[in-house]
């Protein structure tokens, strides 16, 4: 059978569940999977993903998405149904650092990911053949101080209405306000130290001066303040101090590659909802 | 708002999430958290655990117990309804290693526990002391191979019928299939292995002397055959060739009782569904 | 045998693992453990430890330190002797949440930690009875806004020259520049976060509104500046949107007990040297 | 300067550091780290793995090797000398499963693994164009029941004399008896499975079956006896009920790959002894 995902958010109040269950058992849907959470017991938000099994979502859907609007219109409901077998299409910026496009080209080769990656770009040339091997296409889009606002117009030919998601395998430049409104999708990035602590650049020195015992990674949606978007996912690893920076920064590619995988695997499942600076993962 | 939690279990088939969300929405419930679980996409069972708010639970139980019992009907399905605001009541057996124990008392007396500890047994008067400071009553049952029946004899007319569930806190000795049996509640254990590594007697020796590099305990719920029975949860701790047997003991200290309290505060909390030999945390 | 522990620090330069071994050998000790660590390749400070057995150590020891001291001359060393079979004296502060002390108690009636505590002191009467119940002194030492240069007055004629070391276990007052320098000894805390995450007040709930996806507890060597001093210890655990602050606190006690036990057992066993503004735990 | 690595092992007794470092330094060596264990108070045995900087360790070697023997002699000592310049030759065996391989080699590719990697061998044609991208030779043995003496004799061609180590990263077949000892250097395994649990085939799909809430691997030296060889790493992953038998397998990927990576680096830094049938990780 077809499996269809509908994600659902609206102020909470008793009956939500009943009218999406009535809904889909009506057009029939088997509900395989169901998970919800409220803010608060008292006047919170309410957030449902649900996953469903539907012969012929696709040519039952316009009537599916009919009915959602109506029920939708009743609990003042923002919702998003997506069909699992269309696959998100993905960009991935990458610097020089290949660890984690490595890790997301391999998962995808190997179908561990969800997701349609239709090109990969960086402001450097070196990984490009990595890239090539992989049989995807790899723009190089330099970008010297000078040039950013050219840069970032290229980005947003190749990008804009292009692709869902654009993912930044340790992209080490800042997007801009501008970028990321006319780009339009989420943005997913990997900081490479557990935020909120080593916010900014060169964390693992800094985590290094701090004496720390673990170092982390923190995949996150981007957003205009730096650092500050709402986190995926996050994961650390024991540290000692017979690890200089060097064995740090080598520690850390562990875990970034693995945190970004999650936030990446998550999001082209339709598992997260961001709500209020955080997100929730269902 | 009064809380309660509906556990569900049938074969899985269209339309039981609506008809369940419906009739709590009939009777005023509104739905808190909902989790759901299918064995497998065809023919498989489906298992389900509903927490809801709804006033004057108590009065309304029995209205609402009646409509499920036909929904149940329907769907071959097999329920219990529990309200939160009576907590199981709990005996906790133990022998002369007081770290489960002493965790236990101390997180029930924090409030992390949602029990209500009846009383205390041991085939050792060791703890009775300690167990006396926390205000609970402790039954020193002796056991020697000669004297087992008469012991569980004992255990029964102090347990039977007392207690909705039974804690064995590092109890050193078997349950008979007997005791089992007419105890008639739940029985959780704790092993002081992963299993299904090492099981048996002397866990940590035997790691030892295997060269392992991690240890680790299980909590599971107690059947006849010996530390087969259904595992609640397990964690490891890492350890290495320097940490001897007694080292070992006293890593494994740690992940025991919080792998106890873990297990228990989950079956306190109506997540735990036996199933197929397995279980299912909701 | 008896044991010692040697503690050395000094400029790297080579010989000095051969002058110290040397030494030990030509007393007739045997070296069970050393580990060493140099800060860099060249020009770094050369730390080591060194356990080994010795046939009356105490009387021994004088013309051991002797000829320590002509070595240290000649490589600039500092250094510590430490007989393993005295256990240093340590006093535990605490204010109202009972589980870091409750812990350390249980522990050290377990044997598990090489400590011999003289008393408990803390700003609320609430834990005395507890405290009692293990056999040990309970200080009740008020402190308000206008009484706290007394209440120090009043921890220096309980502490100083009595205790070795002091374990803050979740107490709640800063202590003051002046009476860390009149204590004269390591005084060792518990922070509830994940350090340099969260540095001040309220950890759990800033964690919670930053939506982080682990929380963490850091134990540490208390300097004037507040949560900056060397970190002896971090730990985290995985949490998720369900976590509301009181259940972010729940999960942050397992942690917060866990690491402060590890860094006072490792202060306790001398394996702890301060360097640099950080940690090495040999 | 030039770095060496010497691995000791002897019956414990008074002096040894003081002979071995005192020998070093009269050779002008200077000490950058030295790790030892004893297996027992009494009458153990002593292991200790020296890492020290030295100019010309090359042209020195033959002296220093010399006055060792001498040590040794003395001691009852085994021992090697390892010049930290000169990285073991490796050999790959893999089937089909990509995952430990392309791990291996990426990281080998970056610097993180100090080895020379001399071929890739698989018992399947599948990988080739992978590891050709690489720039590795690459070599199809098929095997097949009848075939096996014959494919191992190729095998033999291959590895006997060429290389100083063999890794198995996820190779379906069991090397005989005669093939490892005529071989004559450490083979590295990972077993999909946190050993001694699940010993044998399909690991994830009996630890479906028995609900275990952890799956692990475990890297060990390969001996004639299946699956049981010294351990030299070991880590898990939390699972749940959710995770079908796929699931587990991808989930498991990331910690084969991992702990096959530690195993192995270790292995190449000269860091494990193989001890009564377990291993030290100094």
């Amino acid at each position: 059978a077809d499996v269809g995902r509908l994600l659902v958010r609206c102020p909470d109040r008793p009956g939500i569940v009943a009218a999406v269950s009535g809904l889909l058992h009506a057009h029939g849907a088997n509900i395989a999977q169901s998970d919800q959470y409220s803010t608060s017991l008292e006047g919170g938000t309410f957030l449902m993903r649900v996953v469903f099994h539907l012969e012929e979502l696709g040519a039952r859907r316009p009537a599916l998405e009919a009915e959602l609007a109506e029920v939708a219109d009743r609990y003042a409901m923002r919702w998003t149904l997506h069909d699992a077998a269309v696959p998100k299409r993905a960009a991935i910026l990458v610097s020089r650092e290949d660890h984690c496009l490595m890790d997301l080209l391999w998962r995808h080769r190997r179908g561990e990911l969800d997701l349609d990656v239709r090109l990969v770009a960086s402001n450097h040339p070196d990984l490009g053949e990595d890239v090539g091997a992989f049989g995807l296409p790899f723009h190089h889009v330099p970008v010297t101080p000078g040039t950013k606002p050219q840069a970032e117009e290229r980005l947003l030919e190749l990008l804009a209405g292009e692709v869902d998601v654009v993912i930044l395998a340790r992209y080490m430049q800042i997007l801009s306000g501008d970028l990321l409104t006319r780009l339009g999708v989420p943005v997913i990035n990997i900081h490479h130290s557990f935020l909120p602590a080593f916010v900014g650049a060169n964390p693992y020195a800094r985590a290094r001066d701090r004496g720390v015992k673990l170092v982390g990674a923190t995949a996150h949606y981007v957003t205009e303040e730096l650092d500050a978007g709402p986190i995926i996912e996050q994961d650390v690893a024991r540290v000692s101090h017979r690890d200089d920076v060097p064995a740090l920064v080598a520690v850390g590619r562990d875990i970034e590659r693995t945190v970004l995988a999650r936030a990446v695997a998550w999001h082209a499942a339709d598992r997260v909802i961001v709500h209020d600076g955080t997100t929730v993962v269902l």
